[in-house]
Order: structure tokens, then sequence, then C-alpha cells
């Protein structure tokens, strides 16, 4: 089994996006599958076009993208992806788009078709604080998990696909009171054992189709 | 220079106690000072006890005591501590003062003998959130930093003491939605870090008293 | 003009619901438009029928449903109902839906077609916070949200509609410490800040249909 | 019995001060008591002498002063003022003292003599959240309130006197997102309260000392 692994760069004035910098402490390998990264540029659009090429390329099974949701406390798999773009700032290009619909012919939103609460619960069991949420936001990552799902329903029908957010890294936060953060190695080992429960999940599926033996 | 490091056993229900945790993490030499560190129990005046009686033993020239703050996200060393018993919960032994006073004979409050403002500078500088504290509470964190300024005004003129309150850790906020949280890696580091600043201070001090080169 | 608020019963608990007793407080004419309110059971599925039949009798030109968002500290219009029951406790008659399509044959998400930035505005002017929220959760408020957007389009597409959260009354959080609240005189007047403000919206429509002569 | 009520004027950027705001609208009379109030600027010492020039006319039997603790979402006695001065912004007249000792011979610190507990009691009674405060914090709420019970010390023996916090206005957070705040009628209703048991707590005092029939 093949999975790819988005993280955005920095943005909105930050040094760093913790989003790239955990999922490249990745290992190459989770309960037996291939992890790759892919580095995505916080731009509207440009953003899908570097994913979708990753995934003509890599041709994996399962692609999770990371994103920074600075403010919360937990790790966070998205539930679902809006066809809205409503920028509070400008991305990475200057462009900030105000209530504007991402695809004309795309769904009015996407649901992931990754294993959110096995994912949170295999997070949890680290350790690691997590719950599912119910909005991605409207910025550039709640963006790219809408492109990669519309994507995925129309050229890559056998890949299972969705989005994670992150807290801020606890070197983010130094003179930021009151805000959460958490350790680049807690984060780290949140998004592995995310991925183990997206492997286990696949191997279970595929038995299913295969035999049938598991309900 | 010699330094004692001390920290409470669990209580509230938490089966650890990151004060424990992390204290005994710490390396025996910082920046050239010798570090002990005593476990206290989460008792009223017991914690004091114990705490006196390795004052005694060891001699340090400065007492660096950890409690936990759940709900805090920084590391906060703690400008004051009052002369006032008031607890939400019962102690590890079952007691439960209500607007006490802890000594007749004691100020209305003591002011830690730390360098504190040092110390935040040095943990954020490791790259971890960190203020000064006006509170250290009613319960057994602020009684124990009282009884160690009260201790070291009468007995041990030549000893500074103080207290700091770290986050909860990571792993204890699992299912608390919302709560900040910090690794025991990150609060090793930041005590490390404050230990660091209390002995840089202390040398500076040292050679004021011997030359007064030092302004 | 006609406007159809509706408010739900107490749920999870929770003596009073804020947002049927602020929807009891609205005068029956803001801005020149009738205002009509209705209680709705915080149950799935009968909350959309007790709704259902109020449009049918009312036939209102918009339906601003309102529910309580207990932690917000702002009232927030919502833009998105989602396909979508995945209930955390149950329902006011014990239905606890997990993870559970609403409509079979209903799009994956609605957004809403009240002018959700210009309610923002209307309420702030008040010197009320307000912001637009993305997600109305999984409970009984989106799938009511989800619903009435659905029945709109499919049975009454004359008619706006859309979802406003709002906070707990103060007299709710006594006793639950750091937890936002606000006034019910203060919801009550944002909530007929906002419907002004889809008066307003609405009458621009009209003209624009009659005369062109608004861009 | 008489009451002087104290509140200061904005700083730190906002235009109002809700502890003014509130205080104006008190009533003349409260449980029997004559309640007067009196605007202090938010400057170090010049508070404390407009303060003192009240007592000095009114001679009430308590004083009860009143201060902005923005970000907290209940109304709070304070338990101690400390003998410290440190300022994270200017106060009104531009001073911005770093820890700084008040009064050199002042106790470390001053705890209130208002019934903060029963004071909490009834505030909670009308519906309004409240909590005894550990810290008024290092600017010149906490100098005012060391000042006032200083003095009352040592000049003004017959004379209680504590400080109370509250949150900020509805109206002040409007563009705050995420920050709690209160009604000003929920402030005026809860300082009302406060005020109603320090007379209650005074009435039972007098019995006790005239003729001891309450224990």
């Amino acid at each position: 089994m093949k999975i790819l692994v988005s993280g955005f760069d920095p943005f909105g004035g930050e040094k760093v996006n913790p989003a790239i910098e955990a999922v490249k402490k990745l290992p190459n390998k989770i309960n037996g599958a291939t992890v790759k990264w892919v580095e995505i540029p916080t731009v509207f659009y440009e953003s899908a076009d570097v994913l979708e090429k990753s995934i003509e390329n890599f041709k994996p099974d399962a692609v999770l993208c990371i994103g920074q949701a600075g403010g919360r406390s937990a790790i966070t798999p998205e539930r679902v992806a809006i066809n809205q773009d409503d920028a509070r700032i400008p991305d990475n290009k200057g462009q900030q788009p105000i209530d504007k619909i991402i695809r004309e012919d795309g769904e009015a939103a996407y649901f992931s078709t990754l294993p959110i609460k096995a994912m949170v619960e295999a997070i949890k069991k680290e350790g690691i604080p997590a719950s599912v949420s119910n909005t991605a936001g409207t910025f550039v990552c709640n963006h790219l998990m809408y492109q990669v799902l519309y994507l995925v329903e129309r050229k890559f029908p056998d890949t299972k696909a969705g989005f994670m957010h992150i807290p801020f890294l606890t070197e983010q936060v130094v003179d930021k009171t009151d805000t959460p953060a958490m350790s680049l190695s807690d984060i780290t080992r949140g998004i592995e054992a995310a991925i183990g429960a997206i492997v286990d999940y696949n191997s279970k599926e595929d038995l299913k189709i295969v035999g049938g033996e598991i309900s």
C-alpha cells in the first residue's frame, strides 16, 4: 500500500509551518505501507495542481493532507470540505478570494473518505489529544481538501483522501499568551498513528473485497 | 553551587504529576551547578516538612519547587505566595482547609527570591512559552511556596527559593477538549533553562558580594 | 414581507434554551416585515416536520432558525449545513444517530441563502459580537438547517432560509468557570438586528427583480 | 451604613471602562445602606489620593473598588493585594513602574476585609457568574486595592475595604473573537448584589458587637 502525505509551506507571517515540518519527519514505512511526502504551496488552486501531479506520479492508495489550525489544542481529522473559498488573509501569492465557489461543476461539499474516527482513536491511543472536526475553514486548507476529494472522485476512484489539522508548534506560541500548542515530536507521532489507522482500515477493506470474511 | 528541585506526587484524580516526572529527568549538572531532586507529598504542612529536611541535608544555594497548574499553556514562575490555605479539593491525606492562615507568625505574603523574569526569558529562549504568574492559588502549591520562603527567611538566610508552575502533560488531556498541554520533554527543557538562569544570576550575585565588580 | 423564526426547546440537561426564550421576545414587526415564531422540538426529523408545517401555513419569505451553541462568545450566522447526523448525546426522544446521511437524495451540503455577512455587520453595529461560522455541528441544529434548505430548494423556491447560533445565557453559566455567555436582552437585540438585515437585503432583491435599478 | 464604590476611568486604548459605567448606574440605597460613587484616575498613587479624599469626606463603613479584568468571564471579588507595581502598559499619566514596591512601610500583602465568599454567592444567586480571584494583577487595580487596605489599617480602622473585578462589556468585544464579556445591566446587578452581601455581613457584625446574640 502507498500513502501520500502533504504539508503546507509557512503562511500568515509564521516562519515555520508545523505541517511540513512534521511530515518530513515521518518514517518511510508505516505498518508496512510506503509513505511519501510532498510540500504544497499555501496558494489557492496552485496547491491542488501540485498535489494532483504528485498523485499522478506516485499513484497512492490514500492521500492525507496536513495543515495547521492555530489555536486548536488537538489533532483534528476533518470530516468535510465545502465548495467555498473565503480568505481572511491573502495566500502566499496575494490572492484573497471572498465567497467564491471552488469548482462550478463540483458538489457543494465532499466528505473525507479516510476513516476519521479510527484515526482519532489511534492518535489518542498514543497519548495525544484528537477529535473529529466539522470544519476545515474556508482558506487554502479547505480548498486543498475540497480539490483532492473532487479529483479522486473523477480521476483517481481507487484512492482514498482526506485532511487533518494540527495545532501550532510549541515554539510558535512563545509570545502568544493562552494559545495551546503541541511539540513537533507529538505532532509527528500523531500523524504516524493516523496513517497507521488508514493502513489498517485499508487492509480490512481489501479483505472484504477479496473474500468477504470481515463484516 | 547546589540547587534543590522539588516535584509533587499526583493528586486530584490524576495518575501522574508532570512536576515530579519532569524533575526526575533533569541532569545532575546544569551550568556547573549540582542539581538534586526530592518528591513532595501533595499534603498541607507535611509537604513543607519533607522539603525542610531536604534543605537541611543538602544545604542548597537555591530551591526551586515545581507544581502542576492544569489549564495553563505556559511555564509560569510564581511571583508571590500568600498566607492562606483554601482548598477546593482535599489533599492526598484528605485535609481540606478553608480560608486558613498558614503561619500565625508569618508575613501576609512572601515574594520569590529567584530571578523570575530571567527565568522566563531563559525558557522562552528555548522556544517554550513562559510568563510570570501572580498567583500560585491557595492549594498545596501556594502552601509549599509560602512555607519554603518562610523557612529560608528564618532558618536558611543564604538560600534563595521560589516556585514554578508547569502545564498538564499532553497525555493528561487526551480526553479534555480545548485544554492546553505540553510534552514532558519541553517541560523538562523549560525547567532546565530556568535553573540555568538561577545559576547565572547567583554567579553574578556572588561576584558582587566578593568583589563588587559587577553593578 | 414575512419572516418565520424558529427556536429549539431545551436539551442536554439545560433547563432553558436561550434560542426559544429570545425568539419569544422578538417584536411582531421588524423593518416593516411581519415576524412569527415557532418552537421546534430538539429531535431529529420531527424538528423538520414541525418547521415544514409552519412554512406551509405561514408562507414566509424567509426562515431564520435559531439554536444554542454553548461555549461560543458571539452570535454566529451559519454558512453551511452538511448531509450528516452524528450525535454526541441523545436528542429529546432518545435518538442518537452516528454518521448517518440525513437525506439520501439530498446534496452533500446546502449553503445558507440568507445574507450572512450583512447579518454579522448588523449585529455588530448593535454593539454585539458576531461572526460567520463554518460549522453548525452534526446534531439537531445542523439537521434542521440542512432540512430547511433541502425543503426550500424543492418545495418553497421563493423562500430564503438559514440558521444562526447564539451563546449560552448568562444564567446558564453561573457555575461554569471560563464559559462565555450573553444576556437574553443582547441575544434578542442581536436576532432582531439580523432579521433587519434579512429584510433590507430582501427589499433590494425585490427592487432588482422589479425594476433593475439596483446593481 | 454608608458604602463608597469606586470605578476607574478608561485605559489601555479602551473608550469606556465598564467599572465606572456600572458604578454610575447603582441605586443610592441598597439594603438600607447609602451608596456613593467616585471616579478614580487609572494612575499609580494618584488613584489612591483621590480615593483617600473620598473616604475622608464620606466616612464610609465599607469601600468597594471596581476595576475591569478584560478576558475574565465572571465577576471576581479579589482575595488579596500585593506590595508590587509591575506595569505591562503605561498608566493614564505615562507611568510604567517595573517591579516596584508600593509602600516601603507596608505589609507584603493585604487581604480583603470584605466578605468575598458571601459576595460571590450573592452575585450567583442573581444568575450571574462569580468566583473568588487570588490575583488582582500588578497594575493600577492591585495598586489601588493595596493602598486602600494600607490606608484603612492605619487611618480608618472602622472601615472595611476590598476590590472586585468585572469582565469586558459586550460592546467592547465586538471585534475580539473568543473574548468573553458581560452586559452592563448584568454587571450592575452583580455589583448591587455584592454590595447587598456587604451590608448584610456588616449588620451581623454590628449585632455581634452590640449584643452578641449572633454566633
